[in-house]
């Protein structure tokens, strides 16, 4: 089971239109997957769900199954002041240690509006999923100037797309 | 007016902590300063006051005017699983842009109970600054074992305190 | 005095180039400027400036003078493998210090044939400066795909060109 | 076969005395390794070896061959400036592209006379092996105040000495 992560609570973000497409290209594939669309993280998690309040959220420990549950994990990752969301970094603060994400494997999407496409959003995540024991895909498909490249729903950037597929390819043997 | 940020909403934090030592230092050297404690976010912010609802709360507009009103900031910034906390990122989501921090100035301090002392989430939180145009200082003290090297209020160890009072200095004509 | 780096050895490198470019705008401003560039470091510097070498060699003193007599730098930075070129660094390894760069001030510029503009590249290079005490401004354009943008010496990028007077506008007074 | 690279080319380096332990660890579980002490290169690597140079220097090549003929990799990198080496990234620099790295595997170990243990330098080489397609194990112990934990060639600290071989048992099974 693999689980794809969107990356930010956002309503109608477009790292969730990704997150489509990628849970499509997978089944394409073959693999078993699920979306984690942080939409659904509680509207107070970050009093009710972190440090010692660890556990004592329901709607927080739902998000967390899911993670518990899965070995591979694609975090579709939205660049916000240069860096991942400060969402998807308190979602993570909240997870339960160490099983939550330890000795699993990780691959990484960043998305933009701008010219990096995530580039640093992708680095500093990087270091956060080392820290705590998972290994990540060396590829990392920057998808900048995301809003030109996506309509109704699909990816018009055709190298895009393959950069998906090839993320696919070495991530389903890693 | 110098504003510290105590870079954590988790209840009785060592950021809150240093931050009041950190404001007797200023006081000492003649500057003025306030502290905004990251505590008093409204529990519900990540839904109520980012991306399109950025202004909408009040409880979140009233530190980001202390934000607005200021020219230089002092971070404390505690590391979680190797990085910044989730929710100073996510606090500094919901800024108001351009005017928050554009052409102002920051120093960074780390506190760890492991032995980083927030290396690298100081580097993070820097990147975060370059990108919306914060200038930071260059001495950015780590302070590891900080658990250990507090007690009552005070830090029992003079080199932190040193280095404490050398980022003042260098901070107060930057 | 503000010293430019052309930050590679490459013969005929383009950041050799941009550094010609800035150095023009500089002295448009009015300021005074000098190029240092890395092309003329000893052939086997790494052998005999570095570490127990460190003052050794008078190829490498001659180039450690132009930043020793400065308090601003330039750094033209090209993209290597997703971060500055080692030779870069290999230089800032062999420098004398404390003095040559502590309390100085340092922009930054990242040029690439790819499409990151060296973003991680300046982040590299921010951290090594932060940790020897040089202070970075915050605005680091990014030039990517700089050969396409390149045309006899001239930028013909309108917007790379109002990026570099606009950092320079802010460096001034920084 | 396993190639431990010793990351610096300053002579007697505790890099090469961590590589030598790590050799001895690596061979008692099994394994075949070798080292690759950048102390070797071409004291003229950098005008002989890179760019347009790429493949004309036999000295650079042996090295070279070194990389081309294995799949694992183990970076033992001290701290220069907060960074790693500048000698190690130009070393990169020259490797012959893209067979040498990509699709390979890596894992790093930190020291550092100071108190960082090479936390930031570690993050900086994952971002450039992540780039050039080499595979990172999460695990990355640092050893700080390296110069306190050696005796005659040995390791006296039983903790580091124990993430060492911890980081061999993950890494056998990357």
């Amino acid at each position: 089971m693999i689980t794809i992560i969107a990356g930010t609570n956002r309503p109608n973000s477009n790292a969730r239109v990704i997150s489509d497409i990628y849970a499509d290209l997978l089944r394409q594939r073959g693999e078993t997957c699920q979306i984690l669309d942080l939409i659904n993280l509680p509207v107070d998690f970050t009093s009710t769900a972190l440090y010692d309040n660890c556990g004592k959220s329901e709607g927080f420990n739902a998000l967390n199954d899911l993670i518990n549950n899965s070995d591979k994990f694609v975090f579709i990752v939205p660049e916000y002041n240069g860096s991942y969301p400060g969402v998807l970094k308190a979602f993570i603060d909240g997870l339960s240690f160490p099983n939550s994400l330890k000795n699993k494997k990780a691959a990484l999407v960043g998305i933009s509006t701008g010219t990096q496409g995530g580039a640093i959003a992708l680095s500093h995540l990087t270091d956060v999923l080392h820290y705590i024991g998972t290994h990540v895909l060396a590829a990392k498909p920057r998808l900048m100037f995301i809003h030109k490249n996506l309509n109704e729903g699909k990816l018009t950037n055709a190298l895009y797309l393959t950069l998906l597929q090839e993320q696919i390819e070495t991530f389903v043997s890693f």
